[in-house]
């Protein structure tokens, strides 16, 4: 089977692809046709059912796999495939991680070494705070582990959320040992909730598009009052902790331009930034390297619009004569 | 009596005036002493007992109306009074707005007209929602008719955050009038409430400062919390309801620089955004011409900082020949 | 007939289009062609005549209104379509307003209106010189009622002028009523004649392209200078009353890097800027939702470049439950 | 005679000084006393008259020339001169070129530098409306001699317009020879009238302050319409070439926030702006260097918010080793 | 013989081109075939040789000038050349700056003019180092004589460098005559060595692109090493003037944003940035109206991003009535 | 004995003081004095030698610590020490630490801390390269430790640049274990070299100021110089690997406002301009704390312009109830 990324003009293909949505329509002279979007690891394409009742196209939704035979052609520039056989799947003649971009780290122990920063926490709020949603909330922690970190830019797979979050907080934990200005609980706390606003701001995959919610509000707006919801379920957590908590969510972009409507007042919020930003950088660089992976080392990737520069690796210094 | 703009090195003076603050200190050689900070509406000054102790020296705390002898001098370059007696005054001795800057509009006309405007709103939910502010709770009714909308820069008196907001409603109105891609009930409502999280960002006069929620949180989040919080008791609310009302609150600055984390994406928030600044504007322009109402019609005032430009009067055009 | 916008590659068309521009040419091989750009209300698209000789192809010019049958192909990405018989229609066998966009408000009302603004102005010189515009000009009404407020983004179609005009004045008085510090006869004149440089600096529909002086003036300057002219020619206009509302319109504008040389230095031209602003959004954001108007109404419109936001309409708030 | 820069509290002194203004006032206890301020080419110091009306006391006005008796004070940090004999000084027995700052340039020679910048023009339009300003209109030519450049930053002495304009005039001229893109005409026209609006936006010596029209329309603006109301006095001169003429004023400043409403659009008026910020930052320059000539070669300024760094003279190279 | 700006789908072709690089590679059915990129000065085309092996195919590289046959095909939008003969063409049957951009000036007269200058710096120590690049250094001299000044935007011609150098040099002696805080040693010598940098930044044509030690390092750090290291060199160069001339080369863009690490400090440095800009901006303009030579004189060039504006030739004023 | 902070006006006060300076004057009546700027690590005072030849008057210079005996008065606002006895101290009489402002952290231990990362660089060039400064080149060792990384802001202190650069270096080597596209051996060496031009740019203490090559060149440059003056040195040294080490260096600080030529294109260069930045955040807000320690728990600082907020402690979670 070929994924989508190797699809070329005038081929004949067939194999399983994740359906990322279909629609109905019709066409200028009223013949009823599908609108299919396939998708894989690699990419999308698009997919035309011209004969939707033909026997071959069984009944299928997003979000099925299916197993299609088709011919590529290309319109308008871009390729698509007219579909001619369409079977739904089942589990176990497929792989998901073929089709959804997954973070290459074990989500299991991600989350595991995760729990273990929750046990540093020692404030009996914040600790409860953290495990009403990490141990007590099955539904959060399944959106949280399969969650992405963002729709684009960086930690854009199926468990980036979670990866973002642990190296996030490792960096903070790493950050209190040098730093003793820094409150340990508060920051580690402020670290594991940064983002959580994002299993709400941004739909699973295969969608991993905006929310309503996200676009009217943001994962930084839904954080806060998702904090604010769980510390008033608490009895006795304290105001001025939930305040503290919540300004480090607020300002954790750092600059009102990147949609922090605070900048850093405490010193927990300005380390989590820092922290934030970093990982966010390096990992972008890091699947810059990726996407540029077969390109020859001394190769520069071109510009880059994220980091207003060419690019180019380092490569082994042992090879340098 | 003199306001306190009046005074000057060397005078003797004595009357009422208000206690912004007082605190207690050591001089170098170890004698007790008291900080007083008295203030009438045209300023505040420094003042110090230093004979805290003695029988003229009544028992007077923080807010307390204090009728006063004392003589002036200057220190480090600043006026200062050192109090030889000092009374506390009863209700009545004095005209609390001598002591506040205050609307000069009719703060309870201005309330009614307020609920006037709720009374537009059919919306069962906003409706419910705005009553349970503005109608059933006492305490915010107190707050936010005496509240200011801003610690500095415009509308800094009593009764300022209630002139805003109708004056931003109104405004609102107006435009409902005109473009009818406005959804009147969320646009109104979102005028109404969309700055109620002054209430809790900004401590009542005489402090007029910004509370720890202030500093950590800001009035968007606070009155994005607000709403939220109230939703949550109204049965039914619509989740997409609350939802485009917060957002609203949300974008109501207009741009991330000044500390809106969402930029209008409704018609409504646009709406707001637009009447919210042309109200600050002018009424920062109609304070700047208060405060240079001594100076010749013709004359220019400086530059100024927010307009960044030098202003001028228009004066009388009739007068012109 | 059908609209250029419902035009396919393939489709034979017949039906009345108006010429934007004819021009000439020569094919490689020597021989003579014609480039014909035709316009409705709904687009343009070019067309060639490829025998322009031929006895179907009648004798016609840039801005008439041409009957014609031809081939719709496409070249290069974009549709063509091969002119085979061109005729010109006479008055009467077609509707202007189907050829080029125009306010959906009624032109004559909404001059009307704007004529009632001018009899509220009551300082003579002012009133004297709105009238050698607004009454006594045959030719500058024509102008300026069936000019567009701009060449693109908002107000783009016949009207437009006069309607952003009359909306920037009622906004303007609507101000006068509630901020005193504002003249109003100067606020109404400079409201009025905020734009009328407009006329001069973008040429007549179907053009509607930057004139000459467009490009090197604009719109600000030529408007400061037609009142300078006019000005001069009403006996006793006080200079300083010229200085305070050519001031008005250089400053409209707000900021310098939207081309206003000078910040608002007068209420006046506060408040003009203000409602300039204002409208041009509020408008801006109507023509957007009727782009879209086709879209289901939870639909996002997708990133816009003006308002720096994905934008949706609001709907109906009755609906939600 | 001491200049103002040298006095210092406690001196008796005696001499002439040119008086910059004159206005009376009333001490708290209800007696008259005058305020003058005195000035020379070293700045200018605050005089008071608490016996305006003794015998000692001339009647003098702003502008003349007095020589006093006094005695230096200081008040709230400044120094004060207490007048007890007031004389209004004859000519011939100060010298003018001692109370305000001159060019030390000659400045009939540059006026006759200017002169034949103006022959090179051989555009009979454009000529005639460079001698209607600078050979036909005495009391212009009066102004233009006399006029600073501006009110602080450069150039802010007497001459100081006429030496910029003729600098940048000849810089221009240099770039015509090299860049024969440039209309010389054109250009060297556009550089002899760019600043002409300077002489109504600031008051002549010794006040050279701003306008009531420079506040609120600038030099710029002054500048175009001054072109535009003198081409219309010359018979035929074309609409086209008074259009670019009045573009190159308007673009002159180059950027949109220094104030001009047009990015230069022609060749010329990317000259002229180009030579007209060379010879400002250049002057700028030499103007510091005097201003710290009294320093060590080797020292550093300080922070020059113009130039945003530190600066230093380079000193002589051939002292080092 | 075509010119690549004049090759169209369908032709077939033959003549000489420069080929600026060779690579193989293999189809996705594993026959060998060669990517040729051709150029001449009016651009480039993409060529394919799919049969490599053929007789007709001579052996050739990178920097040959080919004599081709070919056929020219669309692929993907592009203009394609499949070469079915190339042969490798021998000096005298063609001219190299049909191949190459060149400036339009003679390269041997310029570096005579830049000579002259370099005569004028009496400083022995600048003297030297001077001579050492462009008098003793046959290498350093082919390089710079035939560089470019740029990979784009202006000067990104053979002699682009040295027509730049000697035009800023040139303005810079102009400025040595007008403004005497001007050391004319230092400014020249900083003026000729001003981008001495960009000999390493920017590989020969016909490559003309970044080299590594570009992307990495600029030619601002590039040409302040150059001059440290030959600096050293010359027994006795003072520290102090070597840190002043490197000071200006560092500071010669201006500004942080357009890469200097420091502003200007010194005067000279302030001129060498003044008139470096002053020769981009108008080569620029020089070059963008060569571009649009075609077009009729008085039609705008559409909006220029360089300029941040619509651009218009002046034209013949004598033609105007 | 008084710290230097403590002194007041109408005291007498004698012990021992840091020499920053000395500068003999002459008053308006001939007399020739001293200037003297007394130091301690609390601040400068100035001080007054009005009898310089008076027996008491000990010979000393900038530097020296003296025993003095003088009176504080108040001058132009600011306090100042008459000087009536002036003994040079010797060392054992004073400590050292009480004069300058210091590391509260061991820096003999940091500086093995220091070595220890050098050691673990294994390619020999770079290796050895760190060698020449930081194990072979005694006079740098001292300078570098004793050096402080700032003029003011942050780490401007003895020994603050070794603590910065551990820290940093610290930082880096927590990234390459958790990012390993970072080649640890380019990223250890960058980060220990990073700062090391600031030996150079801030001349030591007391003075603690820019030097003229620190002013005209920046430690950025000045850096990158010594890698490249060193890198000759080494036999072999790769000429990509100099240039790899130096991009780093000048692409440290991130962006080109804050002086850095180019931004990070390699992932070293990204992570030590993110180390960098943190650590320099992280302690200024530490000194921050320091500076404000008095103040109770829950007070704000005051806005900061370093991080544009108002700060404030977090204080103890477990306090809050």
């Amino acid at each position: 089977m070929l994924y989508i990324q190797e699809l070329n003009e005038g081929m004949k293909i067939s194999g399983i692809y994740l359906v990322k949505s279909r629609t109905s329509a019709t066409t200028k002279n009223g013949k009823n046709y599908d609108n299919v979007i396939l998708m894989d690891k690699t990419g999308t394409v698009d997919g035309k059912i011209w004969d939707p009742d033909s026997p071959g196209i069984d009944d299928f939704n997003a979000l099925d796999y299916v197993d299609i035979i088709g011919d590529v052609s290309r319109y308008n520039g871009s390729l698509q495939v007219s579909l001619k056989r369409v079977r739904v799947a089942k589990e176990g003649e497929y792989k998901p991680s073929d089709y959804l971009p997954t973070s290459d780290k074990n989500i299991d122990e991600m989350f595991g070494a995760l729990l273990n920063f929750i046990n540093k926490v020692k404030n009996p709020y914040l600790h409860q705070l953290l495990n009403q949603y990490f141990v007590d909330d099955p539904e959060f922690i399944r959106r949280f582990k399969s969650a992405s970190a963002a729709k684009t830019i960086h930690h854009a797979f199926v468990g980036g959320l979670l990866q973002h979050t642990l190296y996030v907080t490792n960096m903070c934990y790493f950050f209190t040992k040098y730093y003793p200005i820094l409150n340990s609980d508060l920051l580690l706390t402020a670290a594991i909730c940064h983002d959580i606003g994002k299993t709400v701001e941004i739909s699973s995959f295969p969608q991993n598009d905006y929310t309503d919610d996200g676009q009217l509000l943001g994962h930084i707006m839904i954080g806060a009052e998702m904090i604010h919801d769980t510390a008033r379920t608490i009895p006795g957590f304290p105001a001025k902790l939930e305040s503290d908590l919540k300004h480090c969510i607020l300002a954790h972009h750092g600059e009102y331009e990147y949609g922090s409507p605070k900048k850093p007042a405490l010193a927990e919020a300005l380390a989590l930034n820092l922290a934030d930003n970093a990982d966010a950088r390096l990992e972008t660089m890091t699947e810059l390297f990726k996407s540029n992976a077969q390109k020859p080392m001394d190769e520069w990737f071109g510009y880059n619009r994220v980091f207003e520069s060419n690019i180019r690796r380092t490569g082994d210094l042992d090879e340098l004569k």
